[in-house]
C-alpha cells in the first residue's frame, strides 16, 4: 500500500518525525500540499486555515476537537473564525472533531488495523467511534471499503457533501452512514435521494432519544432533529434505516453477500430441536413464513432423515450437516426445487461444551455448504453461533473464515440473519412499489 | 467431583464399559439402583421400564427421542405403554428425548464441557440443547448451577413438579426455565406461582409464533398453547419472561451480581462521542433517563475532564478509565453522591483497531471500577464490547474475567446491560405493586 504522494511533518520546532523533516509551517514545504491533516489546539487552528489558504490547500482535515460541542461560547466562536478564513482562503474542511478518511486504494487510513485491500462498500460518519466500530467489525463479517469518512461537527463539508460524492464514486456500490444531524435538511434530502436511488443506502441517525439528542449536542453540536421525521426522510428518500452498528452490518452483509429472495418462504435447516423451535419463533416474528414441506417432499425426505431426534417437517432438525455432507446436498436440493421454498437459513453451533469439535474440517463444511448452496438454487444464509469458550469461539472462527471464503452471508446469530434478511427483503420490495 | 455411588453399566452383550463390567440387564445388577439413564432404541423401552420396576428403580431417564414427536401413531402408543408400565412398577421418568440431569454438587452431568463447581442457579428444559446453551453461555457470564434438568417430552414428571423442587431447593436462589408447553394448565400456574414466590423465576417460551408452535409438536410434541396465554400466565405467578437464551442470560446475570437500583436515572461513563450518542439512545429506549448532571457537579468535573473530546453532562464521554484510574474514582463519588443518579453503566471497547492495547493491565482496570463502585455508593455494570480481532478478543477476555472476578455485573453490549437492568428494576417494581 503505497501513500499517494510525498508527506511533510510540520512542526514549529523544527526537528524529524518519522525519519521526514518536520517544518517549521505549512508555508515552509517546498512543493504543492493538497491535503493537510491537523491534530493542533483549538486556538491554534485559525491561523493554520489562514496558512493553507495562502499555499493553496485543498482540504484540511481538523482531528482537533473542542468547539462547538464543548458548550462553551468562545469555543463555538473560534470554529465560526475558522469557517471564514477557510471561505476567504478557498480551503474546504473535514472536521472539526473527527477521524478523518479511510481510503484502502490510496493508502490513507486512521488506523493501522484496518485492512489494505479496498471493497464495495462507502461509510460516512459523524463519529469517528463508531466508523472504527463500524470497519472493525465489517471487516470480520467480509466487508472491505472504498471510502469511510469520519467528518464530525461538519463545519463546511457535510453529509450531503459525501453522499454525492459516494453515489457518483465508481469504487463505491454500497453506501453506509452514521449521522447525528444536519444543517441544511432540504439539500440532505436530496442528496440522500440522488445516492439510494443510483445504491442501497443504510443508515444510523444517533440521537433518536431525548437523551440521545442531548448526548449529539455534546458531541458534534448537531441539531439532532426529530425521530419521526428522520424515519420519514429516510421513507421518503428510499434509504434503510437502522438502530444500531451491528444491524448496520448485518444489513450491510446481507446486501453485499446474499442474492435476493422471490419471496419469505424460509426453510430452516440444522440441529437442535429446541434451537429449532426458537429460531422458528425468531424468524416467523421477523416477517418470515416456515411453511410446513409439501407431504411428496416429506415423503422422499424420509430416505435421509432418521424418526428419532429429528423433524422432516420445517424446521429440517438434523445434524446431517456434519456428519453426511452428501446427503444433505440431495436434501437441500430436493427441497430448493419446490416453489414453496424461497430461501434457506442454515444454522450451526460450534458447541458449547468447550470441546469445540467437528467431525469435517471447518473448510470441509463451508464446502459442503457452498454444494448445497448451489444444489438448493435458492439464496442461502449461515447463522453461526459461537461457543462460549475459547476451543469452541476457535472452532467457530475457522468456519467462519471458510464461509466467508466461500463468498456465503455469515451472522452471529438466528436473529439477526432473520432481521437483516427480512429488511433486506423489504427494502426491494419498497422501491418496487414505488 | 465425585459421582455419589456405584455406576453400573448394562449391555446385554456383557462385555466391559469405562472398565467397569457390563450387565446383561437390571435385573444382574447385585446391589440396589437408584437412577437408570437409557439411550436405547425406542421399542426396547417399554421392557427396560418393566425391569427398572422389578428392580425397584425411583427415577429412569431416557435420553431415546423418536416417540409422539415423530409424528407417527405407532411410536405415540409406545410413548402411552411406558407411561402405563412406569405407573405399574412405581418408576418415574425423565423425558423421554432429553439430556437428564446437570448438578456439579453431585457429579452428574451430561457433558464433560460443564463447570464442576456448583452455584446459585436452577434451569428446568424442555429442549438439551437450549439448556447447554444456557449453562455454556451463562458459564462465560459468571453463573454456576444448582441443578439443570433437561425433560423433553415430559411424559411423567413435568415442568410444575421441576418448579416445586426447585422452589423448596436450598441450592436454588435463581429460577431459570425454557418450556414448549405444558399438560396441565391450572397444576403449572400453582407450582410456578409457588416458585416465583419465594424465588425470582425467568421464563423463555418456545413456540411463539405459530411456525415455532408447528417446531415445538416436532420437538417435544407439546401443545404450546396461545403467547397472550403465556404472557398472562407469566405476568399472574410473577415470573418474568423473555425471548431469547440471551436475554435469559442476560438477566439472570442482572440478578445474580447487581444490587437493586432505587429508580432509573443512569450515568453512562466511557469514550466515544458517536458510542455515548447511541448508549443514551439504546438506555432511553429501554426506559432509563439519562439525567443532565447538576450545574455544580458539572462545576466540579471541570476539574478532571479536559474540554476536548469530551463531554461532562451525560453521557460522560471520557478516556480517563484507562489512563488516570484515580480520577475516575473521584469523579464517581462526585456523581454518586447526587441523589438524582441511581446507577452508573461503565462501556468500554477493548478496541477495533487489531492493537488490543491497555495502558493497564486488565486486572488493574477491574479494579479501579471495583474501587470507583464502591466510590460511587451506587449499583455499576458494565458493558464491555469485544474488538472483532483475535488480539482485541483477547483483551477483552483478559478485562472480562477480571471484571467477573471482582463480582461486577458484566455484558457484551450496551444495549443488552440496558434491556437486562430495565426487566430486572420492573420486575421489582412489579412485585411490590402487587
Amino acid at each position: 500500500m503505497g501513500f499517494p504522494g510525498p508527506l511533510y511533518p510540520v512542526n514549529p520546532k523544527g526537528g524529524e518525525i518519522l525519519s521526514l523533516p518536520a517544518y517549521p509551517s505549512i508555508l515552509d514545504i517546498p512543493g504543492p500540499v493538497d491535503y493537510v491533516i491537523s491534530s493542533i489546539p483549538a486556538p491554534a487552528v485559525p491561523e493554520l486555515i489562514r496558512q493553507c489558504g495562502l499555499k493553496g490547500v485543498k482540504l484540511a482535515h481538523l482531528f482537533t476537537a473542542g468547539f462547538t460541542e464543548s458548550g462553551e461560547a468562545e469555543r463555538a466562536r473560534l470554529e465560526l473564525e475558522i469557517r471564514d478564513l477557510a471561505r476567504v482562503g478557498g480551503v474546504r474542511i473535514l472536521g472539526p472533531n473527527c477521524m478523518g478518511l479511510y481510503c484502502p486504494a490510496t493508502g490513507l487510513s486512521w488506523s493501522s488495523g484496518f485492512p489494505q485491500e479496498p471493497g464495495p462498500v462507502a461509510f460516512i460518519s459523524q463519529s469517528g467511534a463508531n466508523a472504527s466500530d463500524f470497519v472493525g467489525t465489517g471487516t470480520v463479517r467480509g466487508l472491505r471499503f472504498s471510502k469511510v469518512i469520519s467528518f464530525g461537527n461538519a463545519l463546511d463539508l457535510e453529509a450531503a457533501d459525501f453522499f454525492g460524492y459516494c453515489a457518483q464514486d465508481p469504487q463505491t456500490q454500497f453506501i453506509g452512514a452514521y449521522l447525528e444531524g444536519v444543517r441544511d435538511g432540504r439539500r440532505f434530502l436530496r442528496a440522500l435521494q440522488a445516492a439510494a436511488q443510483r445504491k442501497p443506502v443504510i443508515l444510523l441517525k444517533g440521537g433518536r432519544t431525548e437523551a440521545g439528542t442531548r448526548a449529539v449536542a455534546s458531541h458534534t453540536a448537531s441539531l439532532a432533529g426529530s425521530d419521526l421525521l428522520w424515519d420519514a426522510l429516510c421513507r421518503q428518500a428510499g434509504a434503510l434505516r437502522v438502530s444500531s452498528i451491528e444491524e448496520l452490518v448485518d444489513v450491510m452483509v446481507t446486501f453485499r453477500f446474499l442474492p435476493r429472495p422471490k419471496g419469505r418462504n424460509m426453510v430452516l435447516v440444522g440441529g437442535g430441536g429446541g434451537t429449532s423451535v426458537i429460531a422458528a419463533d425468531d424468524c416467523a416474528a421477523a416477517g418470515f413464513a416456515i411453511p410446513t414441506l409439501p407431504t411428496d417432499i416429506q415423503e422422499q425426505l424420509r430416505r435421509y432423515v432418521p424418526i428419532a431426534g429429528t423433524s422432516i417437517r420445517n424446521p429440517l432438525d438434523s445434524g446431517m450437516l456434519m456428519g453426511r455432507p452428501d446427503e444433505l446436498v440431495e436434501v437441500m436440493q430436493l427441497i430448493g426445487a419446490s416453489p414453496a421454498v424461497d430461501l434457506f437459513l442454515v444454522h450451526m453451533s460450534s458447541g458449547t461444551d468447550g470441546s469445540g469439535r467437528y467431525g469435517p474440517t471447518p473448510r470441509d463444511v463451508a464446502r459442503t455448504l457452498v454444494r448445497a448452496a448451489q444444489a438448493a438454487g435458492k439464496p442461502v444464509a449461515v447463522a453461526l453461533r459461537s461457543g462460549p469458550t475459547p476451543q469452541a469461539a476457535q472452532a467457530a472462527n475457522a468456519l467462519w473464515d471458510a464461509c466467508l471464503d466461500a463468498g456465503l452471508p455469515i451472522y452471529p446469530s438466528i436473529r439477526q440473519a432473520a432481521r437483516a434478511i427480512a429488511a433486506f427483503i423489504s427494502y426491494h420490495e419498497a422501491r418496487e412499489e414505488s
